[in-house]
């Protein structure tokens, strides 16, 4: 099991900002690849007043404020520098869809998908787009706006696929607000099947891949929501990956990167549930060499180590002494 | 725009320390001359039990704890071999003028300012008082501790210049030990000018230069509040500054480097409001490239590339793509 | 006053993890070693469902997950390599006895400690024990299960010394999963002794060395209780260390390296209530040059600085200008 792809946290809402210019960022794409990742995906272009790139849909529908840099260029550049795809991550408005207006986040975004196709979209490294309204549960018309924006995208691109990361409402799904790290109760696995039944069965057809976040359910419940999620997205005819968090959710320090032996687990966990493809939230904080974040190096160097010892098919000891 | 003076945050009561010696000091003092910097404010020059330098009065009234390292005595002697000048901040009880014993307040730091002019006052590199009770409305008896403190200061030290640092009561001034970043309701720009006016009032003539924290209101309210504050001040004869912070305040981890772009967006906004001079909180720990925050070191290379633009009166883009 | 121990932090529950391997941690004992510090202590084997070693008791009894490495093995090696002692931490299950199953936590530790015992105990840095399990006050069975647990270590080792830990229930006694740093009333130094005496007296003979926190009451109020402790463990036939705490419990950020001015008072409180032996948790995140927190390396640098000082008996100003 690899990791083959990685958000890229633009515009974070949550993760403090690094302040990497291109320099750092052509680097970063350089550490990704010597990982094995082929595959980058930009979280969202534009989170309520803040934007990846220069917008005149956005700024002048919802007063964006005009970014330093042009970041969906520079990602499109990088990726074909390094011959890797990159996803596209539509507008959260942060906003409508959340107050039930769900027709003019559609809307919006859909200028969006349009101005971006037209801009970037002769980018050789314009692969796909990325959903970026994080849900968990069928909540009002989440599923006509996923249906309909998805639908979009491939109608302006002939065809290029469409994921979405959905998270899944396990007890340490808290809000990043509050210091504790699990709440009382989490979905049932009879509950969250019943809600994503309807989902995918609305959303087939439109949208091709779906990585549900692994890091909301106890360790002890992952498989079965692992396995759950193959087997319904196997039926509705979606591509099913694992989006394996590299940040540690169980710490009361908000966010940090993961434990090795935890990120291992659930990495293991995906292959044995059938899963073949994973992607993390995300490299550059989290798995990096040059990351703020010292702690996020081991991880890079512990994770390549694997990688090595997947590679000479020993299930022995390495130097540093795991096993896979 | 540029940054002329940083805070010094020796004591701190927030953000944990970095524990450097004198070399990294001196060192930090060179950084920051290379980014413009002129002049450094000592935050506060002792709060509750801790100081910065031993105190006979502090520590004979207060019981403060004697400190291993005279910081005003190496700071003066810093600023004066980089040619800066130095603000010293005055004593925080944290409790008589919080709980309305103003006139103890007071009373102490007239002493403590008697003792730190006798005692540094020679000292080529002592340019300025700070007064570092920081305040947001007109509460209690504030007004006058602002006026017959910034008095004393110039009394005893022939008008050297009283800097003071207000915040604005806006959505973003919550606690720093809760977890929201904002609350319901801001203060509007009327009741700020109300209360304003009454202190700018009474501590006009003692009071020379006001610098209120940019980092408490919503972006899109800044400019009101930047142009209102600086056309009250020049109402009122005292000099306005802005104090931008290098902070992210829209994070939950407290407290780490803010993103380039917000504060790009900070200084542009303070500029066309007809500000000339920003000092920041503050340069060691969220902008210096020996930060134990990394994020700091980047926003350091991002800022000298914002100065090296504007030398260049390059309006285009720079080879990290952003505009001024 | 010299460090003279540290603990090792795995399994942490609330520190995120540094995922360094051999080499890192092997660094991290030769930087241990040159700082003086002759002791290891395991903070604990395992915790919930994660464990440092394969136990075959505990993965069986609960499930634990397979380790990718036998941490155990690689500190008594490392130990071993540099002169150490190491004290082994024993399993918290977390649940047992907080859920007052005071027998069920002590029988499963008694088959980890045979376990152990007969995989680690020919190991030549294999000279002490740990009672992992936190208290502060006399509750439930507590008593029972220090004593049973000490005695059978000491049983199956031919007597190696047993350490505890505790932590005094001061103001600053609060859930990491809170953002407060002090609640509103902490234990009386009368309460302590009452709980303190009848913990002693029911564990003497079987626990010897007891190490207080000493991070959970206010500066102030240290030195009573660091007195206290002393005398009472003197009464009782235990010895009385210090466990100094290198983080710092004032920040709103959990949890960051102590500035270095309040771990020298600290040390310096301990040594004038007569104590001679301090450990500290922990070296490698809070006070390693290798940290992923950098104000830990400064943080070293001004120990070592201060060991410096006191071998040459200079009193007056070092360097960096610091007193003892």
């Amino acid at each position: 099991m690899r990791i083959k792809g990685t958000f890229l946290d633009e515009i974070s809402h949550d993760i403090p900002h690094q302040n990497w210019g291109r320099d750092e960022w052509d680097r970063d794409f350089g550490y990704m690849k010597k990982a094995g990742i082929d595959t980058v995906i930009l979280i969202r272009s534009g989170y309520r007043k803040w934007q990846t790139f220069p917008s005149e849909v956005l700024m002048k529908s919802e007063g964006t404020y005009r970014p330093p840099v042009d970041l969906v260029q520079m990602y499109l550049e990088l990726a074909e520098k390094y011959g890797m795809s990159f996803y596209f991550g539509l507008y959260d408005s942060g906003k409508y869809w959340t107050e039930g207006k769900f027709s003019q986040e559609v809307d919006l975004n859909k200028r969006v998908i349009d101005e971006v196709w037209t801009k970037y979209g002769h980018m050789p490294a314009f692969k796909g787009w990325y959903v970026s309204q994080e849900i968990s549960r069928k909540t009002g018309q989440i599923i006509d706006l996923y249906a309909s924006l998805a639908r979009h995208c491939k109608d302006v691109s002939e065809g290029l696929p469409v994921l979405i990361s959905p998270y899944i409402d396990g007890i340490k799904n808290v809000s990043q607000y509050v210091n504790d790290t699990t709440k009382a109760k989490g979905i049932s696995l009879q509950q969250h099947e019943n809600d994503w039944r309807e989902i995918f069965d609305g959303i087939k057809n439109a949208v091709d891949i779906v990585a549900f976040q692994d890091g909301h359910v106890d360790y002890d419940d992952l498989t079965g929501f692992l396995q759950l999620n193959k087997s319904l997205a196997d039926e509705y005819g979606l591509e099913c990956w694992t989006n394996s968090e590299t940040f540690d959710r169980d710490m009361p320090i908000k966010f940090m990167p993961i434990k090795w032996e935890k990120l291992l687990l659930k990495l293991q966990m995906a292959e044995r549930a059938g899963i073949h493809n994973a992607i993390t939230f995300e490299f550059s904080h989290f798995m990096s060499p040059q990351s703020a974040y010292l702690q996020a190096g081991h991880l890079y160097n512990r994770y390549l180590e694997y990688l090595e010892l997947i590679k000479s098919k020993n299930n022995g000891f390495s130097k540093t002494g795991f096993t896979v």
